[in-house]
């Protein structure tokens, strides 16, 4: 700890709080977050005192380029480009710049220098948290996460400390702002998928490069940290099966709203009980659910999450799940934990993976369906597509038909849409169904292929 | 802790886990609540000691009447009516009795011999907490009671650690779940207070003697934990104005319904800022709020809370507020983090009051009001009411008059019902029109005043 009796950063402290111990803080990346962790830490820097028992000293930000401004709360005499140097000398390292490298080498040093580490970075978790957990307990600091998954929303202190009492049998959640935005607004407007997402990009919610967001795996990388949390098992990222919604359509969303659902992109995690044990599976993709599920009611770039667990029962969380200042709250909250116990001694949450659940294969869970299809509109095509269902112990639930007008040359058949919604099935059987389907000459195309939940 | 290598209530241990230091447990109370914490216990034995990293031994559970068969998660060998000889001999004591005595002297003695608490008894943290917190500094131990507010629902642990970095501006809350279940049965069947009542008594929503959940009691205890931990205050349940909804009668749910509103009993902790600093206010009182709130739509017995801070933004919070196994699964959050800082170091959050901020006298406070008048069905009575309303500088919103039937003989006065919305008022200004209202004579009466929250 720093002997220095004021905060770098000049905050006026009430005098009793000089008697105070002071925390070496390093903030790594001055961004959006990176911004509101400082302002916070500045204009709070007196009542997160008296809440830590301890000061927060700012002794370094750590930038790529220290020419750039960056703004009233964050000082240039801070700035850094030397990152390694700076994360050795701090008691508390706060990471925001993101990214896998080198982030994942700052911040394991950080640890071997004896800092505890706050981290907002999903991918790094997701991808490479076993050697962060295991860095934090081979040094004795603490790793804190809040951020990384639905920003401001309380969810990863509820999951590992509140529920650690009970068992936590589902987790569905809406993770992702950016795609709920995307979704939300061809659900309001109709509009596809490309416009929806050219209007995110211009209104800031989506990045220049939505790759990450829209083929679900930010949303992927959350529910690894969840799984693992709900289930004190190590579920990796590459453990969870993951599709994006870039190949929803607004057709997919008017079949959905005919029926009284409609398409979020879910991050499911679930314990699933079976004869000899029990297995977990971690999941993204785009889902129907119905209108009156309150994740249905989730609109614009929010966050929800629901959560059932034995004892306790349903619960719902809901807020902001990205930007600054939300994000910066739950960053904040984490760091007086950290402070708390460099002040008062004690370790924070540990990694708990003595479960070892495995996950179970996509192939071998079950799930409902939609199915949109093109097809001839011919006597019998929809006989053979029930057959086909039936040979693999589908059962059909809805089938709504929709004939096409004539497009081609005269002679050429007449063409329908087929939307067909299944009961719970095994996936292995829907992709032995859509095979015979692809080689059906009466199956023009499979248009779509989603999953119902929430029911 | 004990030296006994296996738990009490012999839960089946694998051989990895005898190794693992033991607690000693201590319960207090063996309802429903009780009830079901030691299934918990018993039946997550083994989860439990590895997210604790050591063996809950329940040594006994103190009760009034040790013949009483209490099924089978509580044994009858380690009841004991002795609960000051059990709690001396504990490491962790798990208090599920309630009222005020001997609860207080117990965990008094409790942590005077070194033991953490965990309780669920809001009545008593609303009246004594200061006590139970003073004793929990002097001797070195931790004080937990997540279920005491909202039950199942995580929100003392996300208020005071999840927005530890926060600064929390409102709590707007459905905290008590038997006014829940009777206001929505009115909302939904049109039932009078009475008739709701008694079906909620029927179907075990409301005890026998319903007084502290009508009245809005234990409304006010949970208002009064949650504004201090929100405002780093000691607010005390004399400092919460309560009212409860035994005077909301089926004519004003259709009145709200009328203006697209429901009335729901609130729980309201508030910051409010002023020219001079900032003063706080802790509420309880049944309130319209817009159908369109998301509060509207907490059905039966569910809670529900909104806080609303700085940096996080709105955050809602949903889930079962009472019953035996959400009650349960709280508890046992506390315990498992009471027990790993008894094996791991470290001390749990501690009464944070150091900003000392001081409650709002209700009069000094601003609200929009819905009142409902009979008066005489004459000229000038509306003209003298809204003269009397500007007098004291209350703008009126919107005005509804019906004609009530004449029921007297002939050449009585008719009668109207005159509903009458507000602008945000200072409650001094409107109890002032309410006496002036109570002494003219074409005020016949004053049938309800409620106030217009969410707007």
């Amino acid at each position: 700890m720093s002997q220095h009796p004021t905060g770098s950063l000049g905050t006026p402290q009430p005098p009793a709080l000089t008697t105070l111990p002071s925390l070496r803080v390093a903030v790594l990346g001055a961004g959006t977050v990176g911004g509101e962790v400082l302002r916070l830490i500045s204009q709070q820097g007196g009542e997160l005192a008296h809440r830590i028992g301890g000061r927060l000293d700012v002794v370094g930000v750590a930038v790529r380029d220290l020419d750039r401004d960056r703004g009233e709360h964050v000082p240039a005499a801070l700035l850094t480009e030397d990152a390694a140097a700076l994360v050795r000398e701090a008691d508390l390292v706060i990471e925001v710049m993101g990214g896998i490298e080198p982030a994942r080498t700052l911040l394991l040093d950080a640890m071997a220098h004896g800092a505890s580490v706050i981290t907002a970075n999903k991918a790094l978790l997701a991808q490479d948290g076993a050697a962060l957990y295991e860095a934090a307990d081979t040094h004795g600091v603490d790793l804190y996460f809040e951020a990384a998954v639905a920003g401001a929303i309380p969810l990863v202190r509820p999951v590992r400390e509140s529920l650690a009492g009970d068992r936590i049998q589902r987790v569905l959640g809406i993770v992702n702002g950016t795609t709920n935005y995307i979704l939300d607004a061809m659900t309001r407007s109709g509009a596809s998928f490309e416009d929806a997402l050219a209007t995110a990009k211009e209104l800031g919610y989506a990045e220049a490069d939505p790759t990450a967001d829209v083929e679900g795996h930010d949303a992927a990388a959350k529910a690894s940290i969840l799984a693992s949390l709900a289930f004190h098992s190590r579920v990796r990222l590459t453990d969870v099966h993951c599709e994006g919604i870039t190949h929803v359509s607004s057709h997919d969303i008017a079949a959905a709203a005919r029926m009284g659902r409609t398409i979020k992109l879910l991050s499911i995690v679930e314990r699933i009980e079976e004869e000899n044990g029990e297995r977990i599976s971690a999941r993204v993709y785009p889902a129907l659910i119905p209108d009156h599920h309150p994740l249905a009611a989730v609109a614009e770039a929010y966050n929800a999450v629901f959560i059932e667990a034995d004892a306790a029962g349903s619960l719902m969380f809901y807020g902001q799940g990205a930007g600054g200042s939300p994000t910066a709250s739950a960053i904040l909250g984490d760091v007086v934990s950290a402070a708390r116990a460099r002040v008062h001694g004690g370790i924070g949450p540990r990694e708990s993976r003595y479960a070892e659940l495995e996950s179970i294969p996509l192939d071998e869970l079950r799930s409902a369906f939609y199915i949109s299809l093109t097809v001839e509109d011919r006597p019998g095509v929809l006989a053979e597509i029930a057959g086909t269902f039936s040979g693999y112990g589908i059962s059909i639930s809805t089938i709504h038909q929709e004939l096409l007008e004539q497009e081609g040359e005269e002679g050429e058949p007449t063409r329908a849409h087929i939307g067909i919604s299944t009961h719970r099935a095994l996936e292995s059987a829907m992709t032995a169904s859509l095979d015979v389907f692809s080689s059906t000459a009466t199956v023009l195309s499979i248009d779509s292929v989603l999953r119902i939940e929430g029911e």
